[in-house]
């Protein structure tokens, strides 16, 4: 098993961050624009992309320290892994400690990922900063592959 | 031991790459501005930064192909680990593939670096593409640690 980590540092409080990472319309404005369902513990949050998507379902959230999500539909090498936001205060920033952890092979489409992640994460940080992301549609396109 | 990848495309050809991965110009253009060192197979770079920097002594280049060094002084988690940059065409793109493997422990440091790689990786696409980059200390701050 092989894992994406990521760590950013947010300068606005834990409770902001969350509220980015646990609400559509939070979801809407860092990661991509087309969000459908239920963000709440137990639930289903459908996230489309020009070519595709991913279905998450919610497996745990702890006010302003966790979120935790299992990809329930998506590409193949998506489906059962985990990503997961760590958020914890640290010199006036808030820091978010992020894994998508559970991919059977260290492919190229994870490398891909991987960049892909850290351009997302950096928009989560600037919509909490300054309240405006880059989601996709509108997302830094990283190479061929967007 | 665990990984960091990446992967970006980059609309110039591989020579333009391979240029900014293999003399001490391109080096200063997109990671930081203060390199020093013999960038030939066998010769030893030193990189700085505001709170340190790395050595890396060049193990490998094959000509717009590829490039590898390992870190021979630094941070205690860098040393003895390895940075391989693999250059192909692909549509129009030059694709990078990036590791920087051999690490220990999935620790925040970790975290940090991988979250940074990315940035640096857009820095170089950048600079090839624009003749511009983003090399420290003119680098995107994403957290307390910079």
């Amino acid at each position: 098993m092989v894992d994406i980590l990521h760590r950013i540092g947010v300068t606005s409080s834990p409770h902001d961050v969350y509220e980015a990472l646990t609400t559509v319309d939070g979801l809407k404005s860092w990661w991509t624009e087309d969000v459908e369902g239920d963000s709440n513990t137990g639930g289903v949050i459908r996230f489309r992309f020009l070519p595709g998507g991913f279905d998450m379902e919610v497996l745990q959230t702890e006010t302003d320290e966790l979120v935790l999500w299992e990809v329930v539909d998506g590409p193949e090498e998506w489906v059962g892994t985990h990503i997961r936001f760590e958020l914890k205060q640290e010199e006036g920033f808030t820091i978010v400690l992020f894994q998508h952890t559970g991919w059977k092979e260290p492919g190229e489409f994870m490398h891909h990922c991987s960049t892909k992640w850290a351009t997302f994460l950096m928009s989560l940080k600037r919509l909490v900063e300054t309240g405006t992301g880059e989601p996709a549609p509108h997302d830094v396109q990283i190479s061929n592959w967007h």
